[in-house]
C-alpha cells in the first residue's frame, strides 16, 4: 500500500529560495524515513534562476538544442514544433523551454543539471528533517505513438531510478521476459495524479516505498537516457527519409 | 491525497475464468464509489483463452503484426527484435507476443480489444459490487529515448483517460502551455509500483480520484493511441533511411 500527497502552502518561487528549506517547511515534521519527494521541474528552475531575457523563444529553444531530432509545422498559424535533444540528453519538444509561466519576455530554462539538484534537495531535507527520503524532479514529456503527456523524471537522487528484473522469477517460478522497470519515470507519473498543472501543488510526497530509497550517490535520471547511439528513433522519420534520399542521390553520383 | 494498494489472493487465472467476479471477491467488499482498478493485461489474456499453440514465437509475431515499425539484431545470439504496431495499434516489442509466462510451447497474445475487456470487467464490476469504478488493463511497454519499461493503459472503461487542460489557467492565471494529460497512462505507470513484476499481485486499486471515474461508454485507451499518419516517429531511424536510399537511387534513375 502506497500513499502520495501533495504539499500544501509551496509559494511562488523566486530565485535564490532554498527548496529544501521551503519543503521541509511544507512538510511540517510530516517526512518518515522512506518518503520520496517529487517536486516539479518548474520550480527548481525558478529556484535556481534559470530564467532568462528572450524576446525570442526561438532563439532559446536553439541555445538549447543539442541536436534536432525532428519538426512538424505548426497545428495553427506559423512555425514550426521542434524536438530537440537537449544538454541532458533528453528528446523533448522546444528544449523544455517555457515561455507560459514567466513574466513577459523572459523565458524559463530547465535545471542545468537536474540530477545535481535533486542531490541538493535530497541532502537539505535529510539534513533538516533526519529523514532517509529520496527526490526526484519530474518534467511534462510528450512521447512517441501515444498522444498526451505524462510526467517523467529527469532528475533523481537517493533513490532506486530503475528495478533490475532481469534473470528474477515471477510468483511461479518463472524467468521474467520483462527486464527493467524505470521506477523513476513510475514515481513521477503517479504523483501528477496529486499535483495537477493548475493546482499551484508542485511537490508531492510517495509513501510506502522505503525500498526504492538508497544513498544519494545512486545514479540519477540521467541513467534513464537512452544514447542516440542505442537508439532505433534516434532521428523523426521525415527527417531520416530525407537524409537517406540525399544519400541515394550522392550514391549515384547526382548532386543534391 | 490517493492511495493505491494491491488485491491480495488472486489466484492464477485460466480461459473462462470471470474476471469481475474474481476480482469482485479478492476485494471483499472494500472497493468503493470512485476507485479505479487496474488489471494487468496477462490476467486479461489468460482469462479470454489468448494462450495459443505457437512452436515458433516468431510466427506468432508476425501474425500479430500490421505493420513493421523498426528492427534490431538481439544484443546476444541470433534473431532481431521486432518493433511492430499490432492490430490495437499498439506500438510495441515482439507485438506483445509472451513467451515467459505460458507453457512450453505456447505464447500468449495481448487480449484483442483491450478497451472491451475493461468495460466487460467493469460492468460486472459495477454490477456486483454496486460501486461505481473505474477500470484501467495496462501492459509494460518500453519507449524511445528512455531505458526502461513502464506500465500504461492499453484498455479503459469508466475512467477519463485524458484530463484536457487546454486553455486552462495555472494558479497565476497564466494560460497552460501544457494541453492533454494521459491520465490512464499514469495511473497505470502508478499501480506497477506495488503490483510489481514478480509478486502475483495483477490488480491494483488506486483511490482518491473519483472525479476520474466516468460513465462505461466514454472513449477508451485506444484513443491515446496516435496514428502513424499524425506521428513524427511512425519509423525506425534506420528503416526510414534505408527507404530514403532507396527513393534517392529511384529519382537519379538507378535501380536499387
Amino acid at each position: 500500500m502506497i500513499s502520495i500527497f501533495a504539499l500544501e502552502g509551496i509559494p511562488e518561487i523566486a530565485p535564490g529560495d532554498d527548496l529544501a528549506a521551503i519543503i521541509a517547511g511544507a512538510a511540517a515534521g510530516a517526512l518518515i524515513d522512506g518518503d520520496i519527494l517529487v517536486v516539479t521541474s518548474k520550480i527548481v528552475s525558478k529556484a535556481e534562476g534559470r530564467i532568462v531575457r528572450a524576446p525570442d523563444r526561438e532563439q532559446a529553444i536553439t541555445e538549447q538544442t543539442v541536436r534536432l531530432v525532428a519538426s512538424k509545422p505548426h497545428a495553427h498559424g506559423t512555425g514550426v514544433t521542434r524536438i530537440v535533444e537537449n544538454p541532458q540528453g533528453l528528446v523533448l519538444a522546444a528544449a523544455g523551454v517555457d515561455a507560459s509561466n514567466t513574466p513577459e519576455g523572459t523565458v524559463l530554462l530547465l535545471p542545468e543539471d537536474p540530477d545535481a539538484s535533486a542531490r541538493a534537495i535530497a541532502a537539505g531535507l535529510r539534513e533538516r528533517t533526519g529523514k532517509r527520503v529520496g527526490v526526484i524532479i519530474s518534467d511534462t514529456l510528450g512521447r512517441p505513438w501515444r498522444l498526451g503527456q505524462i510526467d517523467l523524471a529527469i532528475g533523481a537522487a537517493g533513490v532506486h531510478v530503475f528495478d533490475d528484473l532481469r534473470g528474477r522469477t515471477d510468483s511461479a517460478g518463472r524467468t521474467l521476459e520483462v527486464t527493467i522497470t524505470a521506477t523513476a519515470d513510475e514515481l513521477a507519473a503517479a504523483t501528477d495524479l496529486v499535483k495537477g498543472k493548475t493546482s499551484g501543488r508542485p511537490v508531492a510526497v510517495v509513501r510506502g516505498l522505503p525500498e526504492v530509497v538508497t544513498e544519494l550517490d545512486a545514479p540519477g535520471a540521467r541513467s534513464i537516457v537512452r544514447s542516440s547511439a542505442d537508439d532505433l528513433f534516434s532521428l523523426g522519420t521525415r527527417e531520416a527519409f530525407e537524409a537517406g534520399v540525399a544519400e541515394g542521390l550522392r550514391r549515384a553520383g547526382v548532386t543534391p
